[in-house]
This record gives structure tokens, sequence and C-alpha cells, in this order.
């Protein structure tokens, strides 16, 4: 074939890995997998391609720019931009076979047409949880939300990283308390708050006409801090004469006395009046994670409650809440700032490495590990024998087997560390025994 | 929101399960997985979309014609349509971070656009191993991957299947003999021996062109038949005098000698030299693997030796030999065959029920569960029994634990196994020992 060479090249804004760092966030996927398994949470796996008149259901805005949209046929198609249209449009789908409360899980890649930016991804994976209720849906999910994120950081190796919870009653009642009407605006600029400050915020809600006197009194609203109780209490104290506000604060209260019943410890919740999420559709409860030591990194961990799930599918009225994980990104920031390190990751246990002429020993060894479960790799070109230690140490495996004429006649095998260098002379028995 | 509904269904030729079906599903992926990365296979995942310069280099045919292939911005992208163009550039792209011979297992999902028809899907999951030399790959790799067909079909829970295993090499070389240039379409002939019979592959080589003569040759060639020393004698006995025919020989030998040695037992695995596979690039070693009780189904595992996988992205002579499952086509016959079942499909254990006033209890004794690592759902909403009941029931979830006023008094809590219908009053510590 003498065909020009194409570039290996792929689109900027994918991610790729090595396999060592494959290995790792394979792990990370696992964890969380995991972790929502473990609270009754059922697999979902929706088409990557869905029709364009569906996706778009509730219509335009950032989002339209942003999807990949194609045609084939006659047929108007695009990718997924998130998990949450697809649930919707899953649920009102296949509503009569689903049992309420309907507890689902989804990890998969979605896709945005973003403006190319160094770690901002085209193709990342988002992992969600959602609790959708039929016509109604207990507020205590919504403490048993931050339960899942606390055991599935907790898994994921942090520490020190705090769920903070807020409830849009509490600020749209406070809000209507004050009569500001565009609520949604003002969210939009507290929503900034970390990243404008609070001279930023006063700003923009005095370019949105707000007197001077009512940004004052917003102002000291989202100031409002102390630890759980003492929040609540001082919301308590504000009076606020406005069923939103005194339905929210009820909500809260609930919601932060069963997060402790479920067993997130003190240090790992709070609330934050501030906390809004830009998403139109949260109504009630809202959650963001950060990682103390790493609060550059944004939110890790976001969700909230929503009124009604499917309005564009179904009449059904499906209230939820739900979280996600942006693993993609995430993945990115922790490598970047050094919190995780691929170091050391292998999926593989053993090399064995049979010499010239005792490849057959080799193979009945190498059957003999796997069949007791132990991940094994036999090394089966010809080659010297340091070229072959350092294909081990690059595949970080951590033990190789050397079977040679010595090894067959005594049934002792060469067994290497390969972090230590320490090399011993022992039996299949014992090698497995020390393997497990 | 006044809305109009859009109708949730989704494109024609995607699978979308329900959640037992894709608990399922899912174990299955577990399990291949599981499997690939015993024998040492490491993960990768590349981006679904490439650009569609790159998927195409190896150009046209068929694949152009079912690529999802669309334009954003100036870019011309396209959906993968397998996963060994992306292995190729990713090995290319990848070369000097990479270490050889390099394992690699992916399993993600593949597009091709293809015509509508029952059991045939535009989305699907391929799961393939490869094993990627740099410069020569040792034969005996070939004889590893029928162990690892074995050993995942095994764990699949299928006892009765054969890998059938042919060499390229000693069809192509067998041509040879008998003068027979166009090899490439006398194998694709061949291959379709079990669509359309002899007598189809006798009239298709006849209108070749080829003589009554060498099509009664080649008629009888691939009707060897016996055991694999047999037929292996059989083809020794020909002593056709020609090189390709004879390395194919010797390779197909050898393979057969490790396969047994790999502990594949000699029910699973026979040689068949009908076996050809359509696709151009396999070079020597091939594989298809069959249900022997329903042979229908068609290959439920195929692949092969090629010589070089990456031609059109580098100069770098990269060997192979690698198989793939498609995954969402034999789920769906397995399915429709009733072969698999979905029936008692259940990630959680146990449901908590909470009475009316026992939240709290319901809570802790959830938290307690869990933290055993038992997968545990608490049930939050308001109800009746007999409702609740039902609705772990149609979860398949095996245990409930209702936990009211008499329980949290005598610390004994009703455990119903849901299977039986039996009811025993046991503390937690005796749940947590029966659940485990």
């Amino acid at each position: 074939m003498s065909k020009d060479i194409v570039k290996p090249s792929i689109l900027p804004g994918f991610m790729e890995l090595i396999p060592t760092d494959q290995i790792l966030f394979n792990k990370m996927l696992d964890i969380i997998r995991k972790n929502y398994e473990k609270f009754g949470f059922l697999p979902v796996d929706t088409p990557v391609i869905e029709k364009t008149e569906v996706l778009l259901a509730k219509g335009g805005g950032e989002t339209e720019k942003q999807i990949y949209r194609f045609e084939k046929g006659s047929t108007d198609m695009s990718l997924r931009f998130d998990l949450t249209v697809p649930l919707a449009r899953y649920v009102a789908g296949h509503y009569s076979e689903l049992n309420f409360p309907f507890r689902r899980y989804q990890i998969g890649k979605v896709y945005r047409g973003e403006r190319n930016q160094k770690g901002r991804f085209r193709e990342f994976y988002q992992c969600d949880i959602d609790i959708i209720g039929n016509g109604t849906l207990d507020i205590i999910n919504d403490a048993e939300i931050p339960s899942v994120i606390y055991s599935t950081f907790k898994e994921l190796g942090f520490e020190e990283f705090t769920i903070k919870i807020n409830n849009r009653k509490i600020l749209n009642g406070f809000f209507q308390s004050i009569n500001i009407e565009d609520s949604a605006s003002v969210l939009r600029a507290v929503d900034k708050l970390d990243k404008i400050g609070i001279e930023g915020v006063e700003k923009e809600l005095e370019d949105f006409g707000i007197s001077k006197d009512i940004v004052g009194k917003i102002k000291e609203f989202i100031s409002i801090k102390g630890n759980n109780q003492e929040i609540l209490s001082r919301l308590r104290e504000l009076e606020i004469d406005n069923e939103v506000f005194i339905e929210g604060l009820e909500e809260l209260t609930t919601v932060i006395k069963y997060v402790e019943l479920f067993g997130v410890p003190e240090d790992n919740y709070a609330i934050d009046l501030t906390i809004a999420r830009g998403l139109d559709y949260y109504t009630g409860t809202v959650y963001e994670t950060f990682l103390d030591n790493h609060l550059s990194i944004g939110s890790v961990c976001s969700g909230g409650r929503y009124d009604d799930l499917a309005t564009h599918y179904t009449k059904q009225k499906l209230p939820g809440v739900g979280i996600c994980i942006g693993l993609t990104r995430l993945f990115y920031q922790l490598m970047e700032a050094s919190i995780i390190k691929s170091t050391d990751n292998s999926l593989t246990t053993v090399l064995v490495i049979p010499m010239k002429g005792y490849m057959d020993n080799g193979v009945e060894v190498t059957n003999e590990l796997r069949r007791e479960g132990i991940h094994t790799q036999i090394y089966l070109e010809s080659g010297k024998m340091g070229k072959i230690f350092n294909y081990a140490d690059k595949l970080n495996i951590p033990y190789v087997i050397v079977i040679g004429q010595e090894e067959v006649e005594n049934k002792a095998y060469s067994f290497r560390d390969m972090k230590t260098g320490e090399q011993k002379s022992l039996s299949l028995e014992e090698i497995i025994k020390c393997l497990k």
C-alpha cells in the first residue's frame, strides 16, 4: 500500500488517555458506579444520538448553539448534551414499565461543542443519579442524596470536602418579600458570588435597577453565616411572612436533620444561602460540593430538586431530585493539580516470562495463576531479560516469574518483586499464596 | 408551561432497555471486561467522534455509506463505526508512550447507519481485545486469544460453544497452488458457505469463470473434515508445494498445539477450513465462535491476525491479533431466543420500609446495612404496605425489612423473604448475617 500517511490526530477538546491514566479514570468511574448501586439506583443507558425535536423540546438558548446536530437521510438528529433530557424522555416513554419512586443512575458521555479552552471538553462523562416520584416525592429524598455524595467522594479518597446545601424557595420567598419580581436574574447574579465577589453582585443588582436599600437587604441576607443550626435560627428570626419562604425553610430544616441522620459528618455539609444553581429547573433543594483545599476547581458535584422532570414529554407530574458528577473535567483538574497521580497503576499482578525452550511450562504456570483469579500476562515474544523486566516496569506490573531449565527441574520459580528488586525461589503454591 | 407535548420516542435502530434488562446487559459487559483484564489487557477509551479524514483514511466502500458524518464549524467529523480504526490511530499517535506487545481492550459504542431491520442496530457495543506487536508478534499470541474467548463465554454461562479456527495463508496458498488469482473473491464466496450452502458457493465460483475442475478441487478442499489432528494430517498429505500454504499450515499447527496448552477443552475449538472472515485485513489466523445449539445466531465472537494495523497512520510495522464481541446484537439475539432472561435481576439486596413515625429508625438501620456493604434502598414515601411490597416485588428486591413501633421496642425487625413470603423477627445482627 503506497497510500499517504494521515496524521493520527484527534479533534481538539476531546480527552484521550494513555492506559496508565485510563486505569485510574476507570477506577474512579467504578467507585462512583458502585456507590450509586449501593444506594439502590438502577442502571439506564440511553442512546447517544436522539431526535433533535426531542432533545430540544425545551428549546433554544446556549444549548442549541453547542449541540452536535446533523441529518442522516431526512432525519434531524443530535448528540445528547446531558443525561437529564434523555432521562425525562426515558421516564415519559417507559412510564408504564417503571416503578416509582424510580431511582436511576446513568454514566455516559455527553457532547457540547463549547469554545475550545484548557480544561473544557467537548466530549465528557457525566455520572448522574436521580430519584423520580410519581406525582409526589418526599423531601427526605433530598437528604439522602448528600449521603450518596459523601459515600462516593469518601471512597474516591477525599477527606476534606463540603456539600453546600440551600433551598431555592428560601431565596425566591425572600425576594418576593422584598418585592423583587425578576428573581431569576437576581439568582443568577447571586450565583456568581464566588466569581465576581460581593461588590460584583451588588453592582449587577444595581444595574438591574434595584434600589440601594434593597441591595443592602440582599447583601445582608446572603451574608448570613454560622453553623447549620445557627443559620436556620437566623432565618427563622427574620420572621419573613411569605409562604414560599416558610415552605423552603421547613424543607431545609428537614433536609438538614436527615442529612445528619443519614450519617454525613458535620464537617462535610453546610447550608450556604448563596448557592442558587443557575439552571432554571431547580425548584427546591440545591447542592454544590467543594474540595475544601481546592476551591478553585469549583463544584465537583451539583444538583437539586425539580418540581417536574418531563413537562415536554408527558402530562404526568414527575418531581425529582438528582446530582451529577462531571468526571472528565474533574479528572483533568485533579491531575493538573497533582491531587491524583496515575503512577503505580496496574490491573495485571504478574508477568510470566518463559525462557527460550520453556514456553510450554510458562503457559502451564500462567493457566494455574489465572485459574486462581490472579491477573496474569505471559510474555510470548523473544527478547533479552533486561528488556522484558523493563517492559514489566513500565507497565507497573508488580511481580514477574521467570521460568527456565533450573526452575522447571526444581519446580521452584524465580519470583521477583519489581519494586524492591528482591528475587526469591518459590514453588508455585507459595507464589500463589504470596499474590493472593 | 403550556408547551406542546413532544412524543418521547427514540430513533429507529437504537436499543434502549428497561432497568431489569439493563442490569443483565451490564452484568455481561462486566464479565467480558473482567476476563479481558484477567488476561493482561489494558483499557483504552477513544473519542466517539473523530476527524473524518482519519476514520476514512482507508477509504470508501460500504463503510462510507453507513457512517454518521457531519460538519461543525468547518470541521468534517464522523462517529466511529468500529474500534479497530480508532485503535490503529491510537497506537500510531501514542506509539512512543506505549509498551509493546501492547495488549488493549476497548468496550464502547460504535455507529453504523445500516438499513433498519430487526436485530440490526445503528448504535451498538463492541468489546474488543487486540495484541499489537512492534515489528513482530509471536504466533503463540494467536493461541492465547481462544483461551480468552473460552474463559469469557464460559463465565457468561455458556457450556456448548465452538471456537472455529483457520488460517488465511492456508486458503491463499491453496488458491495460489490451483492458479486462482482473485483469491479475495473466492474467499468471499467460501465465507458465505453457511448462508448459501455448498451449491451456492459452487455457483458463485463458476460465475467467476472458474472451471468445473478447479471448483471441484475447491469443494474437496473445503470439505476436509475430522478432528483437529486429522485435519492437520489431511492438509499435510495434500503436499501442496506453496510457500504461503506451508507457512499457514505451520502456523495453524502451532496455534492448535498451544490452544490446547492454554487449557481450552477439545470440545470448544475446532479447525474449520471454510472460515475466511470477509474483512480484507486479516492475513493469518482467523476465528469465529458459535453456540453449538444456536448456530443460526451466527458467530458471537470473531477476529484474527493482521500483518499491519496502522499502515494509513504510520510507517511503523504493527502486526496484531484481536477479536470482537458485538454485545448489543448478541444480547438481542439471546433474549429473542430466550437463552438469557432478565427475571430476578436486582442490584439491591434489601428494601427498608419505615412505618409512619419510624423514619429515623429506618434511616439508622439503612445506614448500618450500607456500612456493611449491603446494597440497601430505603422507602421514603408514604403508602400502604401491600403497595410497597408490590414495589419491592416488581424491582426483584429479594428481602424487605419493616420497621415500626413493635420492631423498635423489641429491637427485632420483620425480615421478609420476598420469594418465599416467609417472614421472621430478627435482630439487626442476625439480618446482616443472613444477607452477607
